[in-house]
């Protein structure tokens, strides 16, 4: 294998994440770019990049009519690219949210696998159309590059058939509803990392929060997952920026039965409940910090209370506890939120140290804690990136 | 004060329970006789009494139109107890399964507080209607005859704003939509009962779980509510016999882009889940335990599996726990259940004795267990008598 050029996209609905890596032979990684086009469908749509050193290659705004949709942006940022990566590049990666029950790891996507894939649509509206609109669209325009697509439910393929379950009938779970559990690409990056910068609890029982603008956390044990707040879709869970997290069903069905439709339901809970609905004033961890008003205050305390009841229940589930790991946007940022959450696990034996906690350091509990408590920067693209070598290797495509 | 009678009325959609109390001058409860009206609504109503010593006093069977409704069915319950009490009683006693947020204690139903709990109808829709249509009848009937309403949601009135809240917009939360708890008068007795059967915790952090055909977990710090599974309808938290317990609130929005109506998915909801739905056999744990079908494994593992890990979410919720009760028919009954949820409690240092908890003992837990687990069982229906005797002492009524 000489060098190549991998293209990962995390298309989403409204913004479209990129990251262009150069693979050695060896199949060794470096990025060379990565942006993001945000804002698609708003008024002030704007493209982003940076090269491997982060200084600014690109900041662009869009007139809103050439960012209006979704496939609109992936036009526009297709050109953008093109040009920026000289030429096309050898293999692209697509973070993709679900995988259903079938696909349980990366897999080359052709039109037969697309077609699946779609069939899942209705388990992540919200997601999965977009996700897959850049496949399509370069599948027919270019079928001779190959599309990797990586799954956020993959790796929780390893959950027992307990953990999947609801207490529904069988026909239902038959169907499809069922606990998938999302953010998988970064778990698997979190699980990858484990034993080289926490070798201590690398085989034990690890709770995993990946705190973002989604948030969920995962029970690991020996680097595999066995259960995950996250569910049947990106709602339930650990309360999240715009998301309400663990929600008694009959608050659905109350509102369903109050004359409120489906999609205004949907868009209640996918958009302004959360951190957002619970402080009225931001879904940001930062702006909430910052702010004074009573409502941030409710907010972070929410967050930290339902989320060290999650780690309770997932402790349970695996029977003890032998650490705890930070991760993403809030996880690796959000000192504060980091003590607070911490604070409420003192019980399970939770020591923090502050100077740590502050400088964002490796392992953040203080050296007597009987639990480490570790934050690990996660690398969803990197592990995309990963899989698109190792499946066209496997798949015979890449010497 | 001299004797007085008491009769207690419990009355849900498919079954009435009523009990009848005598009452000394000091306010000391025994029972006289209790029953149920089971069946309404089915091809075979029926009518079971027993007396104090639990002997048999009525075995009738009655004709599907003579309780094909409530409101018959009360009208033929009615006139059975008219003739066993030999006269009216001096005082009613409901359980009502919601106060809302403003009833947070037993309260004497006149017309105006009757017209309050009926505007809270849509917050229960299937229990408060048939809770309060005995309590307007007989108010129309005999308006002298003084009514206490108590309420399933009020021992929860102690729990925190943070505990009460879901992470929605506040508006929401204004209009009733948040975590009042429920099996409230099971809680308090059990509270009642704490500083005599186990003392050494009483003051703690407890965990008690009411499994019954309807269940819930309450942590209580010193015998108050801080947390409860049960939210805002009865459908959330723990699994129970035809319920799901904890759903991801995407499965009921899922249901219902799929085309099933809210009345639809309140019935599967409600009706077909659970231990239910899960075995495909049977809501009852004893069915279950029985069974050696694959389903009915399924379903026991699940109950323990999420009841020990909302043991382990309430136990983040206390920052930690000194005891746990078992209480209601499957927490008092079922030793195999117990300690299926016993065995995953183990990483919290419970360690249970075998033929303790084989005999129903009233501490199951081995002498060496860290911590002390407890079977208490509960009496809600001589709560609400001791409730009626409480407000009619305070509001003059009876001296």
């Amino acid at each position: 294998m000489t060098g190549r050029t991998i293209l990962v996209l995390n298309a989403g609905s409204s913004s479209i994440k990129f990251q262009l890596y150069d693979a050695t032979a060896e199949g060794r990684l470096t990025r060379r770019f990565k942006g993001r086009l945000e804002g698609i469908g708003s008024a002030r749509p704007r493209l982003l990049a940076w090269d491997g050193a982060g200084a600014v290659l690109e900041d662009r705004g869009f007139r809103p009519e050439e960012a209006d949709e979704v496939e609109e942006a992936q036009a526009a940022i297709g050109g953008w690219l093109v040009g920026a990566m000289g030429g096309p590049p050898d293999a692209i990666g697509h973070r993709v949210v679900h995988g259903g029950a079938d696909y349980t790891a990366p897999v080359l996507a052709d039109a037969a696998v697309l077609a699946a894939l779609e069939a899942l649509s209705p388990l992540a509206p919200l997601h999965q159309p977009h996700n897959l609109a850049p496949i399509r669209s370069i599948l027919r325009r270019r079928p001779e590059l190959p599309q990797v697509a990586c799954f956020d439910t993959a790796f929780h393929a390893t959950m027992p058939d307990l953990a999947r379950r609801f207490a529904i009938p069988e026909a239902l779970h038959a169907r499809g509803i069922r606990r998938y559990g999302f953010h998988g690409l970064s778990y698997e990056y979190i699980a990858g990392r484990l034993p080289e910068v926490a070798p201590e609890i690398a085989r034990g029982r690890v709770i995993v929060a990946h705190l973002g603008s989604g948030c969920s956390a995962c029970a690991m044990v020996d680097g595999r997952s066995v259960q995950s707040t996250m569910g049947f879709s990106a709602l339930d869970g650990l309360p999240m920026g715009t998301r309400p997290g663990q929600l008694d069903a009959g608050v659905v069905l109350h509102l369903c039965r109050d004359g409120m439709g489906a999609a205004a339901i949907e868009h209640l809970l996918y958009h302004r409940c959360g951190l957002l609905g619970l402080s009225g004033i931001s879904a940001d961890v930062r702006e909430l910090l910052a702010s004074p008003a009573p409502g941030a205050r409710l907010a972070l305390d929410y967050f930290a209370d339902r989320t060290a009841q999650a780690f309770g229940a997932l402790a349970a589930a695996m029977g003890g506890l032998d650490g705890i790991v930070f991760t993403a946007g809030v996880g690796e940022n959000a000192a504060p939120v980091r003590a607070m959450i911490a604070a409420r696990c003192a019980w399970l034996g939770v020591v923090l140290d502050e100077a740590r906690n502050a400088a964002h350091a490796p392992r953040i509990s203080a050296d007597g804690s009987r639990l480490p408590v570790h934050v690990i920067p996660t690398d969803e693209e990197g592990m995309v990136a990963r899989h698109v070598v190792e499946v066209l290797r496997r798949e015979g495509r890449w010497a």
